[in-house]
């Protein structure tokens, strides 16, 4: 029997694919994700072998079209279907004669509408055959790197004015891996991610996860060299202790973001008709994810915005924060939110106050400055203030991270303030978190260039706290277990930081 | 003596205006205020008479300059003063002189900075003559309809490659008020509401309130008939006996949304440094603002949130709320939180959900659609389904607002339904708000189309929650001061929808 890894490993990087139920016409599932393998083979980035099958076809796209895949001569490892329910018990009787080592079930209309027997019959062929199951109920998976691609949420669409339109894009490659028991919610995902120029490893969504369940979708990730943070969204965790176990080994080397939603008695009652699991109380996750340093996010934003911190910058060592801004108001803000999240903002090191009165005294920021915590370089704030300013708390060995709040308004503030900032950042080794606030064009491109300088840079201070809330967190937790040191070293060699 | 409003009336809606400080070195504040109201003069936007003042030049903009106020021969109501702190004093003099009604000091280094000598005696000089004074320390007042701009912040910035970029937007005319004690919050804020496309009527930024107090302007704001709403920024409030009986008077007509930073000790800490007054305690703001009505946010992002829902939707009568999604994992995060904000999220009743049932077995529905609340109408969703799903919701009276998710990924949904779900809401008195995550073309084309019919659309389910819950906590407060049914008619009239 293959390891675990190994196992995983065919949803992902196939040798062969079979797509049974691929078809002709556009508007069906088996159409897209047919299609979106056969443009990928075009693009040269999905090099297996494929296989459409279906018995009213003879080719589809100019591929020769089996009527079963027992048909098919060669060797198939996985097996993506895409039939009506009702026709799946004897299509995975067939993938079973064929020794197929992996099957995604995109159809849905199993345990998730009460059809439990149906999914009970399924699953049993499969096991009975060594076959792993993702699904049912689920869009399976998405590979940046291979080219696998089973989403059948089509890349564009067309307008009612005959524009076609981005509607669910694929990533490009990054660092982020994305597990999500919804569907909707992993197309959501992609789309925000894509958005905001943000890079996906792999994606799985594995609904009703009759037979492959989130904790080895975990402890495979875990091995997975391309994938530095998890992103899970979860409705319900059958085996708990199972998935503390896993979690447990996973979060001392890549940080876990989770959204386990249906907090609320509502809530849990809705995810239970949603995929059919029963969601148990919420405290008990919340316990349970702290014991085994699982990040949890209080909403969809939070949970975008922990993920981004974590792939852009190392954790924090410690909780003192310090906070620089050009605008009084937004710093307040950003106090607030690390007060609630727990940080220390506290009051600067003699040695450190020193330091800016000097600056004061030299001209080089303006006399009226607040330099507490937050430093406030006021409205007068230049790009070589930025600079000086931050020079400073870089120095400061009591300062464990810094939250810049760069609001562009100011009249003589220029763009290059983000790139002092960034070069700054380069020669010490403390973690950043940027926020610009506004929605037109100066405040997305002071954004965009934090990012690109690996600084994760946020819409609202509150935001930005959340951000550097996650880097504390996953520091103090990777202290516990000792892994501290180890996880900054591989982080920064892979950031080429050193 | 003029009434308040007359009096306050002046800064928005002056008849002639100097600009003490005018200048023509670009980079100066008193050269970006003088051209912006000398564009808006070209625009025909600014009709009031306007004068630059300033000993050095003879001419600025091409207009004849004044060595003093006091030179100018025609009346003048209005005074931006925008010249060094240490002359405010003696131009102050002047300005009282020439007899005019309100002065705006824009210069910083006054009381929050420790000079309260300084500011105090400007202020007597001004008191003395009857002259109503903004700031100082602030950006002062941007009108949307009579084109009075006072912010020195440049529009546009000139990057180092040269392009010309948005920097601080004016947003277009529309019903939303800005009250804000910080400037840099101020333009944030502008820049924010214009990028997402949602106006402006007036704005103020009052800095030190050393005159003009946060109550005067909310109470002006009240007789204002182009602002429905108003958000209001605060790191303190000094007389709140008045406040509250300002605000009182406020909320039965318009709605306030407050932002209050300095939650925490430290934020309070901040906040005291950054316009030199104390904050007070958070939990006696927080049941202030309870009692008169006052809605408050818990950040930056809710505060525009429940803005937008205010100014797009009728409050709601009562708080039982359904939801209809395309989407599973999206409608539990709006259930937890819905329930999060004190919002019902009950089971419907056995009519209603007959009614869904009849629905299924017609074939309009997904039979496998679930039905409870949330109604999830599943992968296979078409604008047909919403439709016919949110008619249904719509006609149950128990049912006092509805949150739409609408996420656009699924394959067979098309950008129509918006217009279905508007069509229906223009029939039936009830508020709705809607969702779609992602951030590509088509969920930006989505949220777009849902505001421009009226429905204020969010990026995340629990934005839409919050939305929805500013329009049950309002709806609640005007029923309890007996204005409800006053103020839905006045606001259906208002857009139109009777």
């Amino acid at each position: 029997m293959d390891s675990l890894v190994e196992q995983m490993n065919t949803f992902f990087e196939p040798k062969a694919v079979a797509i049974i139920g691929a078809s002709r016409r556009s508007m069906k599932a088996g159409h897209v994700i047919f299609k979106n393998f056969v443009i990928n083979k075009q693009r040269n980035l999905f090099k297996a072998k494929l296989y459409p099958v279906n018995p009213g076809e003879k080719t589809i796209q100019g591929f020769p079209c089996y009527a079963s895949i027992l048909d098919i001569k060669d060797e198939v490892d996985l097996a993506v279907i895409v039939v009506p329910a009702k026709f799946v018990p004897d299509v995975m009787k067939e993938v079973a004669q064929k020794k197929v080592k992996a099957a995604a079930i995109i159809t849905s209309g199993f345990s998730e509408v009460g059809n439990h027997e149906l999914e009970k019959e399924v699953t049993e062929i499969a096991k009975k055959a060594g076959i792993r199951v993702l699904g049912p109920n689920c869009l399976g998976v998405y590979d940046s790197k291979t080219g696998v691609d089973m989403l059948f949420l089509p890349e564009t669409k067309t307008l009612t004015t005959g524009d076609e339109v981005v509607a669910t894009p694929r990533p490009m490659a990054g660092p982020i891996a994305i597990v999500t028991q919804s569907g909707a919610f992993g197309a959501a995902a992609l789309d925000y991610l894509a958005g905001k120029q943000m890079g996906v490893s792999k994606f799985v969504s594995f609904g009703n996860k009759a037979d492959v369940t989130a904790s080895e979708m975990l402890e495979y990730l875990l091995h997975d060299s391309k994938t530095q943070v998890i992103l899970f969204y979860s409705e319900s965790i059958d085996n708990g202790r199972e998935f503390m176990k896993v979690a447990r080994k996973v979060t001392c080397k890549k940080p876990v973001v989770a959204l386990k939603v249906g907090r609320s008695e509502a809530g849990a009652r809705a995810a239970a008709s949603h995929t059919g699991s029963i969601a148990g109380s919420d405290k008990i996750y919340d316990s349970a994810f702290k014991q085994v340093g699982v990040l949890r996010a209080a909403d969809l934003e939070e949970f975008f915005d922990m993920g981004k911190a974590l792939a852009f910058q190392p954790p924090v060592a410690g909780n003192t924060v310090a906070i620089i801004t050009d605008a009084g108001g937004p710093g307040i803000m950003a106090v607030d939110e690390c007060v609630n999240q727990g940080l220390n903002v506290k009051r600067f090191s003699a040695e450190t106050i020193a330091k800016f009165e000097k600056l004061k005294s030299e001209g080089k920021i303006p006399r009226f400055a607040t330099n507490y915590n937050p430093v406030d370089l006021t409205g007068s704030v230049t790009s070589e203030m930025f600079e000086e300013g931050i020079r400073i708390l870089f120095e400061d060995t009591e300062i464990d991270g810094i939250i810049v709040l760069g609001l562009h308004h100011l009249p003589a503030l220029q763009e290059d303030f983000v790139d002092r900032v960034a070069e700054l950042r380069k020669k010490y080794n403390k973690s950043v978190v940027a926020c610009d606030v506004g929605e037109t064009e100066m405040a997305l491109h002071i954004r965009s260039r934090f990012d690109k300088f690996g600084i994760p840079s946020y819409f609202s201070p509150e935001d930005a706290a959340r951000g550097m809330a996650a880097l504390v967190k996953y520091g103090m937790y990777l202290k516990k277990c000792g892994q501290f040191d180890a996880y900054v070293a591989s982080f920064m060699k892979r950031k080429n930081m050193l």
